[in-house]
């Protein structure tokens, strides 16, 4: 990595999926231009963030024009590596496996879904909407001969460990790791980490939101009267 | 809602739960207190940004001291809204809902899943992890005789919303939505959206820069032999 580039803040890269998002909704309903005020009003950021984060990546738009929406679309997904198909196999074709397999949008998206693949000789053999369910002891052979560039692991978190010591071994770059375990690989493999609990988290605290506010205040207020 | 109060952002309240998981290991590793600057470190977040985040829930920890370990997961945990227990349903127990309900995760921490509803006859009746499948013509009732206050939406998005609708006239209050479907409800009930396929974006994103930030390079260096 060159020195001259600032690594882009993991927060910034978070939001490009939501830019992506918005973006081809208005390619959709044939939007030509817009400005960051729009966005901003459409994704909740403010305008001058939704400039800095864009900045971070080159020049996009014009002072006075906006946004074309299509090339920043098409950017905005090269900047993803949307813009290469993506080979995908997921470990674990249980109830979560059969899940994440039968998500149509992914496809959509670039990611294909070659196989899955599962210990349990009852499941070998079957198809997800035509994905074949493999033994997992062709796994390494299969990304291999295939090129698969990213590993879904929806194994039981301890059996994560073992499935990630052999995707190192293989062409892998990506793992999504649906588990718990902390995985580790080699320099090479990037790890994205689905914390599902992370979420409802997030939910819980919004359902509390307002009890908290009250209580944050009562504590102010008891401190003032206290000075 | 009170004027004083600031509403926290979401940015930091998506950092409360990487908190409480780091509290929650430090407390199983017998750690009492720890400073700021050795959170810092095992969290990725700056020193001040981690003391910021905090300040906007009230003062915790003591300069020189740093923070009390337990004090503090139990403070986040109670923002997190996480010292009540929270009865939940899921809403289709396909695979989705099925991988869900398996997840023993969700009940540590306080979140009970009572039931599961479907339409498919063969389901109904069967359990999950001792989770029973009811009938989702049973939804409102069951919800308004349980006192449930999260449901899941593990149905497909052209369904999402009528199953929104019926949650709307029930005690719910929030929405834990795993569809793609925008849903439209009542201002009383939070709805929580999942999209993985921001994750995956992510990941890809990060197998991708690199090559991103050569190309960025590129740009700039041409830009200055063209000046």
């Amino acid at each position: 990595m060159s020195e001259d580039i600032k690594k882009v803040s993991m927060a910034v890269v978070k939001r490009l999926p939501k830019y992506h998002q918005c973006l081809g909704q208005l390619l959709k309903d044939n939007v030509d231009r817009i400005s960051s005020q729009e966005l901003s009003q459409l994704l909740g950021f403010t305008a001058s963030q939704i400039r800095q984060d864009l900045n971070n990546f080159g020049e996009f738009g014009q002072q006075g024009y906006g946004y074309n929406v299509e090339s920043l679309y098409n950017e905005i997904a090269k900047i993803l590596g949307l813009n290469t198909l993506h080979k995908m196999i997921i470990v674990g074709a249980g109830n979560l496996g059969q899940a994440l397999a039968n998500y149509e949008d992914f496809e959509t998206h670039g990611f294909k879904i070659l196989a899955l693949f599962d210990v349990n000789p009852k499941l070998i053999g079957l198809k997800i909407r035509n994905i074949p369910i493999r033994d997992v002891d062709e796994l390494d052979f299969f990304i291999n001969e295939n090129d698969v560039d990213i590993a879904v692991i929806a194994v039981p978190s301890d059996r994560a460990h073992e499935v990630a010591e052999i995707l190192s071994k293989t062409c892998v770059r990506g793992i999504w790791n649906f588990s718990m375990a902390k995985l580790r690989t080699g320099k090479n493999i990037i790890v994205e980490n689905v914390h599902l609990i992370d979420s409802l988290f997030t939910l819980s605290y919004r359902m509390n939101e307002e009890k908290l506010e009250e209580r944050i205040l009562k504590q102010k207020m008891k401190k003032v009267l206290n000075r």
